[in-house]
């Protein structure tokens, strides 16, 4: 339970921007909110300006009025730290806090996330107006929690220019991190076998970033993403620090479906993960994948502090979204593991960037088309306050992997040309997974493997970090099932490769030999499995000779005829089972099932593809927690008799879902 | 009629470039000009180099054997000031005159609309240039007219650069021009809605260009949009006053089919509307609409400085046109109120840039093979002259606007993804009347409204530009009908919306209240129309709720169910219809059926929908000018018995017409 | 025979990297090398870090161990210059040898290919390697030819940055090289018509390179590029001065499929034809196209430095090739003439670029899934030595042209959208012939014609290069077959077109007058031949009045009705035919034969399409070697009984190849 009793979860609500407003016009804001059933907004993440007009001069006024305002009629606030956004005194005073782009340009003033996240300077005023807010904010207890920034990431944008920083001081740091790194420079001419094309350095400082226009050395460019991704760590730390010094309240930063930025390393450093989101029509169902990613990071439970009512737009709207979309959408995040749902935005702004971004309210104050189904949910969060504060999401003991550091390799080196990691974690792994009903963990390479029993880890190159490859070898001869391939274990800590075998420790745990690889574009090889289903696979064929191992499928054609193409062998009270090739969905599935008699674990229902089941027990009790995704109908057959808390009708064997339906379900009530 | 006796309308003619090809070439060249039946050529617009070889060095004498040459051939001459080719001695010693991009690099000499046109050291030697030349020629009678510089425009182009300047010299005069517009900065504050992001600036010296690559406030880029339109209109100006002052000829700019000049702004310091236009093939059917909207531009008749005998091209073609094409597209612009056709270009070049491109005659002074058909469109002017010359085409009471401001807010924020604004306002209102020979002016937002009776208004944002939302109250009270929607009157003059309406006056007006608005894509909703037809709307769906006006079409679904999305209301002795979602072609057909008895309109003839019929009448009797221009064959019913004056035939009853095929009518002769 | 009678081709090998691994593997890596049956290695490209790891301190023992190794064990060794990728304490110490975008930035150390062709002191720091290298290796007879740097070419790239340098030293340079050409820079502002929108420069220091960012003159452009060709000629030039003053060894220089950098123009220098290419898949079909123009560049047999085991890729890979395709692959050089056919790489790096390309052996040392067929590859090359060594392709008095100059005109100013040079030359002309046994040679302008009997001149804009006009005359007078055209003979020596006829001479000699030119798109005409066939051209349609010559094929549509599209003529003992457009294959191939009979030419056999026939014939007898290049069965219906050195077998009528299948029959015995 928070600490003020009157603000307890599930928090819904929105970012509210009153400084875009006449401070009167809240009175109006707050009857619509609390009509909308309502419970916190975040308010502050860009109005620098606003509460420091001038330098050194600092106005919270308002501000304390807005959240005495919005306490008084029950809504916490969420704050945050408006340092995505220096006010223009700050940006003409010292232009060199603004990043520059690899031509050696300095952007300028009027947009956000354009400052440099390592210039000093910077973080300096960044350090005095996020003190500043804590000691006027910080022990208000009408706040519930802080972000700090807004979507932190140095990844590039569709308007052809990288967002990260080339700036002296970036090229410094990235200089110091490798030294740090690698202690002296022939280590890291060494392990990045800089030999080859004379591009060794003699010294840490001929390290150039990736601005320098030539065609780039992979590790370069990994270690370059990698040092974005710690400079942006670093960057939020400093304000968690002077945050957690002056208040109790969670500290969090809303982060984005993207691996550019370590969300373990990020929230390593703060108590609450925060996580911002925008998935509609069919790439609705892509949401939940990113969901289960976040659920681990942290024991907490998680806030979505933004997602869309119905659409997003800056110039240009993505547009409509079918009836319901809105209800499945805000539950989404409820069942898999959230506390908060927060739409952005409360208000359409009226005028500027984002103007075609759907909200709750318009520019006019006049409730969006969706306001009913707004209302719904939000009398369902209350009716179901109660069993979704009590209880958590089942662990299932299936996981998969999803590292950053796998991206940061796979993003420079994607090995098929077109390939993107992430995606195909998602769509080669995760989702025939969980349209059979398995509820899977996706969690980072670095995540403790205790309490899990099936682990797959596609794609994960190198084993060489977190100490991953020791833990992996516990806990699978503690008897987990590990699920390894393709194009895992193929590169060391730096990202070369190995010179004694194609794999780490594949070939030896794996019981195989490798004789060689074939990619596998433009054709696919057929597979014969041990059950003599026939099949093919995709986008790589590893070969491999049994050495211990059983052949699980087989190769049918070419060199590659009679090789194995999956194989499964013991080791110690566990079992490694290696893929060469990426899978077909039937295939996944059928080994999954195949594994998990062994592996004693089970699907969590039987119900359609297109519905997500989330299994959930605490002390309030055992019930799930149903959302609909494909916008089509669905089916469950419960396991007990139980209560549709939404709607207080008496459940028991099958239940239909409409499109876009939710339930949640409580069990023996 | 033209000073001079000699030289007379309709003109017929082409660009001609005697600085390319030696002097004595020129016998040659007046010869197959005659032969081809024609009566003007435009010479001079980029030879500054041969008229100033050295600065302060002046040799006109060529020039003035050309126009005298010409002249005693009976062929007029168009002169052209040479300013947007700078001469390289110009550049050398001032490469500050050239424009910057916004990465800071100048570009440099060698190609073409490559200078600043705000520098004021290139002003003065563009008024020197002009000046001498007018001093040379503004007293010849030879000359029947002046182009300044060619084709003004500060757009993009296809080689990724910008063409609009970022120089200091730009930059400080936007700031200027912004405290101008605003007065104080804080009122540019409030009218952008800086408040949010932390924009706000403390002056006008920190406002920033386009250039500073970063995520741009789109009233900052609509407003740099429109000073970079302001900056040609004055740079134009400046040298159109110095001409003025020393010539009576008609003075003109040749401007493109695009909107991000105001040809309105522009035209208001000109004599003559000068026109260059490129529609081939399928594109041939999509001229009209701009020679619709270049018409009511001045009362005067215009000029088509420029268009294509058969293709374009720089270093490639645009390909071969029909038989007819040329004819076609000949007559267009006479037919539609213009009083010269050119040709771009006379002779193809020898070298260089638009080598590919057609002409009437080759490099090599050989006819091209659309030579019969110049010469029988020669024939067909002088034929047709009397009848060209004393009619006018007939008003028809109906009219579309097409603004310059429209555009540009619509281009910074489009509000659908793809949604190009001047195309959007062509195929979907203007095509669908002319199909059914309506036959409307396309207006400025700036153009009086009187005469006009039925006023189709899609995507005008704002009508706070030019007075618009009194004119249109006091026109529509007086008798009009307005037709207003989608994206109509949803910002104030600065491109903010509304905080009290979703509209400016369009509820009130209307006699409707919007409750919410769900953008089209990716589907689209149906509607039920009073007469029952069902059908469906696109782009964008206002939802209205009648309060006075009747509901002509209804939504079926969704939120929408029930909610008009057509109305219609009377206000004063006019009446406002409002749109809120894109009309499908036959019910916008249908919709302007329903108004046209009460507007007293009616369709201009009875004719296939590939025929363009324009009825002309004046001092000089009546009848009509019909060209085919789909390339089809084509049926007109004719009102009244009269004379093909092309070939002498009479015609009555149902007149066949070729594809591409051309007939001027004179009635009751 | 090489000096050394150890090391005699067809060689057979690939490039190795020994400074990326353990000199201690060398011994691992030389054993599969003779498993693999090769006999060179090209070695030390990239190695000038390792060969002076600190300025003007030399380390040549490594590389001395290298060769000693290798030649021990009978394999010879390339030596390759490392001057395309400078060491990091050169860069450092003078970035100013890094070549300068066209923003003026200078790229940085990382990659390769990154160097200014012209700094001088580049030149020298290349030129002190160079020859410490030739003082080191060039008296050693294990090593049988030397490659100058790598795959010089100035050509842009997809990252979208120019490789061509825009220094100071290049600007300057250029400025030079076009005063040397024209003299004065009115000679200059003549040639390229700058008369035309005032461009003329006063002097040659006015002259831009392309890097000003405006729409620049073709003729600028073209001149710019065949600047960039010479710039790389010359720095090749000033390396092999060096080696021919300190080595007897042959000289080459490893090039690439394109026309950026003359081929001619580079080899004249230099002793041997080296040549990189990758083909797989469908594309592999076009590999002959260029192995037939690389032959003829010098008489002596050429060498294939560099082509692929199965496939490409940097950071990802080209993906799988078929069975049987590394043996097409690595014959195909060989039958066309190529003594040597080297694999890029030998063993796959460890890290860094280009990791994912093919090889021979894997990272680990582990041979690749086609290691069999290299194997037989390797036996094959000796079984079949002494007849390949004693033996030439026959020349069939066929050619076509392909032109440096030609290709640069035409990347200019490609006249027709997404035409492309090479590829139309390869595809209308080339694959027609071939695909029904016509084996041409494919040769640039210069080459002299003595002993072809007919030659086809598609797409050589301009006569006025190597004197070719006259020495077309007088070949054509002594009997040869011209067929030129289409876009050929339609420029002088500077790109401009001809004032008097549209054609240099094409008129006068072909007995034709070419009224008007139509451009092709967007549809195409048809033409009726003298046989009555009809069929339609395609491109550009340049229509023909016969004066004294036969039509051939005449237009059927529009303007071009009845006038002559193909044209033929006596000329002295030979005759000129003209296309005035570009033929359908069928058509090609019906004036193919057509030619023949009078012209005393042959196909070289009868044969499936997609079987490459290849008759040679020397002091060793006479054979054929015949390689499959579409995947797919093949027949060959044998002149005279033989035997099929690759098997020992006695062959005799009809010969039946599987997909990818070679043979090499020698004749009689």
């Amino acid at each position: 339970m928070h600490g003020n009793p009157l603000f307890q979860p599930p928090y819904y609500g929105a970012a509210y921007y009153p400084e875009d407003w006449p401070l009167e016009q809240i009175d109006d804001d707050i009857a619509l909110m609390k009509e909308a059933g309502m419970n916190v907004m975040r308010v502050g993440e860009f109005a620098w300006a606003r509460m420091e007009p001038r330098e050194g001069e600092y106005d919270f006024d308002w501000l304390h009025l807005v959240v005495e305002k919005l306490g008084a009629a029950g809504i916490a606030t969420i704050l945050g730290t408006p340092t995505c956004t220096p006010p223009a005194w700050l940006t003409t005073k010292h232009p060199e806090v603004l990043f520059q782009l690899p031509s050696g340009v300095r952007v300028g003033h009027g947009g956000r996330r354009h400052t440099c996240p390592n210039n000093p300077l910077y973080r300096d005023y960044c350090a005095k107006i996020t003190r500043k807010m804590a000691e006027a904010f910080g022990r208000d207890d009408r706040i519930i929690g802080w972000q700090i920034d807004n979507e932190v990431a140095p990844h590039g944008d569709t308007s052809g220019f990288s967002r990260s920083c080339c700036c002296p001081v970036c090229h410094e740091k990235f200089q110091a991190f490798m030294k740090d790194r690698f202690g002296s420079i022939e280590a890291l001419n060494d392990a990045w076998c800089l030999h080859l094309w004379s591009q060794q350095y003699d010294g840490f400082d001929q390290l150039p970033t990736h601005s320098t226009v030539v065609w780039h050395h992979p590790s370069l460019l990994a270690a370059w993403s990698e040092f974005n991704s710690r400079s942006y760590v670093d960057f939020v730390k400093a304000q968690a620090d002077i945050l957690h010094e002056l208040t109790d309240h969670p500290i969090g930063t809303d982060m984005m479906p993207f691996l550019d930025v370590d969300h373990y390393a990020m929230n390593k450093n703060l108590d609450i993960v925060q996580y911002n989101y925008y998935f509609y029509h069919e790439h609705f169902r892509d949401a939940s994948f990113w969901l289960d990613f976040m659920r681990p990071v942290q024991a907490r439970p998680f806030w979505v502090t933004e997602c869309g009512t119905g659409w997003s737009g800056s110039v240009a709207t993505t547009g409509y979204s079918d009836p319901g979309f809105c209800r499945a959408n805000s539950w989404l995040p409820i069942a898999l593991g959230a506390e908060a749902t927060l739409y952005w935005l409360w208000r359409t702004h009226r005028t500027g960037h984002e103007l075609l971004h759907g909200s709750v309210v318009s520019s006019q104050g006049r409730p969006l088309h969706m306001f009913n189904e707004v209302k719904d949910i939000g009398r369902g969060f209350r009716a179901a306050a109660g069993f979704i504060n009590g209880t958590r999401p089942e662990k299932t003991g299936v996981a998969i992997h999803l590292s950053h550091l796998s991206h940061t390799i796979m993003s420079t080196q994607p090995h098929v040309h077109g390939l993107h990691y992430a995606t195909e974690v998602q769509n080669r792994v995760y989702q025939p997974l969980i349209r059979h009903q398995w509820r899977p963990d996706v969690i980072d390479t670095s995540v403790d493997l205790d309490g899990f029993r099936v682990l797959f880890s596609p794609m994960v190159p190198s084993l060489d970090h977190h100490g991953l490859r020791d833990r992996l070898q516990a806990w699978i001869e503690a008897g987990g099932t590990w699920v390894a391939g393709p194009f895992t274990d193929i590169r060391d800590a730096h990202g070369a490769k190995f010179t004694e075998s194609p794999f780490g420790v594949l070939e030896a745990w794996g019981g195989i030999f490798c004789p060689f690889t074939v990619p596998g574009h433009p054709r696919d090889f057929n597979l014969r499995w041990h059950d003599l289903r026939e099949s093919e696979g995709s986008l790589i064929y590893d070969a491999f000779e049994p050495r211990g191992a059983e052949a699980l499928a087989t190769y049918m054609d070419n060199e590659l005829a009679g090789l194995a193409a999956v194989t499964r062998v013991p080791m110690g009270r566990g079992q490694v089972v290696v893929l060469g090739t990426m899978l077909r969905e039937a295939d996944l599935v059928a080994l999954m099932n195949t594994l998990a008699a062994d592996a004693d674990v089970t699907p969590v229902a039987r119900a359609s593809e297109n519905l997500l089941v989330v299994p959930r027990s605490g002390e309030a009790g055992r019930g799930a927690v149903l959302v609909e995704t494909h916008n089509e109908s669905a089916m469950c057959t419960l396991p007990e008799k139980g209560v549709n808390l939404l709607n207080g009708e008496k459940v028991d064997g099958t239940l239909e879902l409409p499109p876009y339906g939710v339930a949640v379900i409580q069990y023996g009530v």
